[in-house]
């Protein structure tokens, strides 16, 4: 019988391989297992065993809701934001959905944070272009 | 022949009486326009004339990357927040979803946002059931 | 012959006596003083001693620059931002000036923002005409 | 023999019920689990099983920590301050280092944050001097 | 006869074309509208034809007011800053009211926010006296 | 007899040169003095004047107090946080301290700041390293 617990860290491992990166835990855990031990690990649990794959809500509009959220929070979570506009491209979301979600965040962040997001856009998209 | 500014604003007007709250122009109106003239026309414009109404990317999901934003923005937004939760209601959205939005917030703007989103949502969920 | 320092603290008590509030260092000592020893001195001095006082702005244009930051800020600030208005008030900037900086800020730091600082002009404006 | 995961929720909960509110996963469940099921032992395991029972760090100056962060976060944040500021009170903190630490984020994040964290702390003083 | 928007549009357009870049529609359009069709367009009639063209706020106030807000927004908007750090130039401000200006957000949104932007403004007078 | 107001400025230069930077005021006053004058003398004075050397909090603590509010700032602080951290170090905190007062923000400030923080802080530990 499998706990709560356990489930939310494998569910959190199994939706990552599936729908995001697969040695998503692994790149973070090289890069920061060694300063905050167990860090890959908490962060899958609790990102994606603890919030993306819960019901209720499709993976593809959370992360167009992600990419709404680290646009407002302005451009210091540029990398962030990039990452998952590379995750809402993996979750179905197309270019002009992104973009929209972006631009329209103008309204809630100011223009600042939305032009911030759009470059952040612009530099993921191309960088797909020239693959 | 329309100029594309002239629709920018009706177009804004038609969105917020169609989706939203017929009388939302007026509204904000009294509200604001003795103290900022114009200021009713000029949000509708640029909110929902330049955003909502844009292609791309449907109401329903637009509402809640609003509700994201809002969320992430912090507890000082409570009261756009709420009123979004409305229009995300009246666009379509389920409570699930709504809260399911909130929730995962969480991740990028940390628990206290996260909780105080969901404490904005059990408000206007509990007027609802009152009515 | 006076040091540096000691105009620091005497110039932002001047300040505050000619343009602000002239007990304004007593309201503060009364509240926060007991919990954080020499606050409403220290205050004062960095506030107004080493900022308001200095040269190459005058204190309207300050005040107007400390209300639109205040807005941008966020509705957390709000007891900060009516304060703030009244000191606008009293540095010669009138209802016209306040309102239109805080809409500004509606462009930087979005609509809810803006429209949390309306509210707080308004709530200052209607205080006034109620005396 | 315990998965890592198993842990990290009995962690939390055995942290919790040691150094904070013995039913806090209760009264968050009550609260939220009916919106967003699974909440609150969400909750308990990134906060205090992920972070709080980690080592490297004793409770007491990861709760000053928490003050701080908070207090810089802004005022909206204040109904997680004051609980955070009962947890250091409850951690070992007197309420001169919550002062001190509160005081001090008027460097890092403006005097509005740093004043309004101290209007969060004297509020929690007071209600303990009332018992 | 001209509808309001129209003029909301084309105020924007006359403003910046007078006081700021004659370009800057062009500028953003071929930037920003292939990703977001109508971007630039929309930006002008916003932030120029709805809120620096108003009555009642002379331009240089204005962008002084913008200097504040984009300060003790953070770091995050520099690239936004070191524009209107040239705005306001433009808009009849000397150096010593600018920096005035930014260095007393230290008091509203803290050191760090203060410095980052002070280094913004460094940068751009220092490209000024390079020509 | 020496003025409190003398004490403050003389307090922090004490403060800096047994703590921190011996030539911190230098540093500044290169920096930046020339475009606001005094900005090195003020900011010692209210920094380390009137926070850092005030009794209640031992330096240590205050200095991950320091790195919590700016990792829950955002990464726009990063270079503020990184000379945090170095004072971190010199105040006697260790690496473990540090990461683990880091880490623990993504509680509060979301993931992104956290990790951006994390980034900041191998930063530091690797140019210590390399010496």
């Amino acid at each position: 019988m499998e706990t709560t617990d356990k489930s939310a860290l494998q569910k959190g491992r199994d939706y990552a391989a599936k729908n995001l990166t697969p040695n998503l835990e692994e790149i973070l855990g090289e890069r920061y297992d060694d300063l905050v031990p167990g860090m890959s690990e908490s962060l899958i649990e609790w990102a994606y065993g603890r919030h993306y794959c819960r019901d209720g809500l499709d993976p593809k509009t959370r992360q167009l809701c992600t990419v709404a959220a680290l646009t407002v929070l302005g451009g210091q979570t540029a990398p962030q934001l990039k990452i998952n506009i590379e995750h809402a491209l993996k979750s179905g979301a197309n270019k002009q959905e992104i973009s929209e979600t972006i631009w329209q965040m103008a309204v809630y962040g100011g223009l600042p944070a939305a032009i911030n997001g759009l470059n952040a856009a612009k530099e993921v998209f191309a960088s797909h272009e020239a693959q």
